[in-house]
């Protein structure tokens, strides 16, 4: 988490910034259907601020004190921005990690959660949203909340799994490609979030908003169609909201079916971590 | 590890940055008397430039391969200035971890292999040292050597240790305040590197490089008296060149026995990482 990249102090509380470092890290710990054991946080900075170490600390322990993730170690270094990276661990107990590679043509694809909502916030915040601003998508943005028991719940029954950093066409192809496989969404199944409806309306813009949005957090799973059921009961008996919304398939070709029934390419965008297009921060 | 507090580019390749990030960790493992098993990287650069990656990747490589650690993950991420956060990860292999808070009165100090080399090649780099510079203790500055052997032989005989960072006096106090313990050190047997000498000749001011200098690498041991001469045989029999050069005692004081006999506080210094006074960066 690097200042003026990934966060501006001037869009809020440096305690979320304290949670989104913690939280984007137990997001990946979810996507491998691993439970949260303990983390390491090296904190870069011009000046060593005692309120802000503390601020940024208390959005940590708050978030740490709910998954049970204890701070082991760390490092403190100058440098001309403020930084947080942290490394996460662990912990399998007996069974195998879930990874992007296991996908299978005829796997069920399903999301959870709703998409869309932290790329609005990124816009609410960057006043892009012209006059209006959107306070839930502002707190979806900085505050991402960890699927981890989700991810333990998926662990049982899906054959890959990605967590949705950069947006959902983007770690899909990541999780594709791994798996060496292609895919169909269906646009009309996408769950896109509320507050994007709200500020676009059911339009195009809402579910490219949705799908190349990025930073949601949410995860994508893959599963076998003989435990698709069983997987969807096990998320309605824990509360956990999921939605299929496509199928992988053979080739290596990832299409969206639209409304119409016609079938397309995906649109372009979604972070890129170095790039000129994305974000746009 | 930071440009521009840490390193300059101008100093020296890319590969000694590599080298640096992975060595330091290591050195914290070896402390610990723990064998190196694998570790994560967090790169952060204004661009990604394939042939400074590449550097940065093979110094790190390289030393990887000598101690057969893995890379097994990361992350990259734009910033203002370059900088490489390593996490390392080691096995204790059924042996208690060496902590800094095992020592107790009466325990000899030893340290491994030679002080204040790295201060000087900072000088050196800095243009510090006047006309003169010195090769060799700039390679010790970029290129520091972690003790993993002899950590893990330290951790048969040793009740406490931790590695020279940011100063053999200051080191020594973190130790002493974990421990709870004061300490004297004979100013007579700190093993001043030879380049240092060379430099300051054999005055105060070669003798507070060593004691201040920091980023040595180098481990500092507490041995009980009744382990003492194992451990120096077993040190011997590795190659492993270790240096008595004092005792912990009750108390909380840290004091030094000059040539003279006279008892006196420690010189002032060493790094702040966030100080004015200390390395000068």
């Amino acid at each position: 988490m690097v200042e003026g990249v990934h966060f501006r102090r001037a869009d809020g509380p440096l305690e979320d910034v304290g949670h989104k470092a913690l939280a984007v890290n137990l997001s990946d710990l979810a996507a491998m259907g691993a439970r949260p054991g303990w983390f390491v946080c090296a904190l870069a900075a011009p000046s060593l601020d005692a309120a802000e170490v503390r601020a940024l600390a208390r959005g940590m322990a708050r978030l740490a004190r709910r998954f049970r993730v204890d701070l082991v170690g760390g490092n403190v270094s100058r440098a001309r921005e403020l930084s947080l990276t942290v490394t996460a661990f662990g912990e399998l107990t007996g069974r195998a990690p879930l990874l992007r590679s296991g996908g299978r043509p005829g796997d069920l694809l399903y999301v959870s959660g709703t998409l869309g909502g932290a790329r609005l916030g990124l816009l609410s915040l960057t006043g892009r949203l012209g006059a209006g601003r959107s306070v839930r998508a502002e707190r979806r943005q900085r505050r991402p909340e960890p699927r981890v028991r989700l991810g333990r719940l998926a662990a049982a029954h899906a054959s890959a799994a990605i967590d949705l950093s950069d947006g959902l066409t983007r770690d899909l192809g990541h999780l594709l490609a791994a798996s060496r496989v292609g895919a169909e969404l269906e646009a009309d199944r996408i769950p896109v979030d509320p507050e994007v409806v709200r500020a676009f309306g059911r339009t195009g813009r809402a579910l490219r908003t949705a799908l190349v949005g990025g930073e949601d957090y949410e995860l994508l799973l893959a599963v076998p169609p003989a435990r698709a059921g069983g997987f969807e009961r096990a998320c309605a008996r824990a509360g956990e909201r999921v939605t299929r919304i496509g199928r992988l398939r053979r080739g290596r070709e990832l299409r969206v079916l639209d409304a119409l029934g016609r079938l397309g390419p995906p649109p372009g965008g979604g972070f890129e971590h170095f790039g000129g297009r994305g974000r746009g921060r």
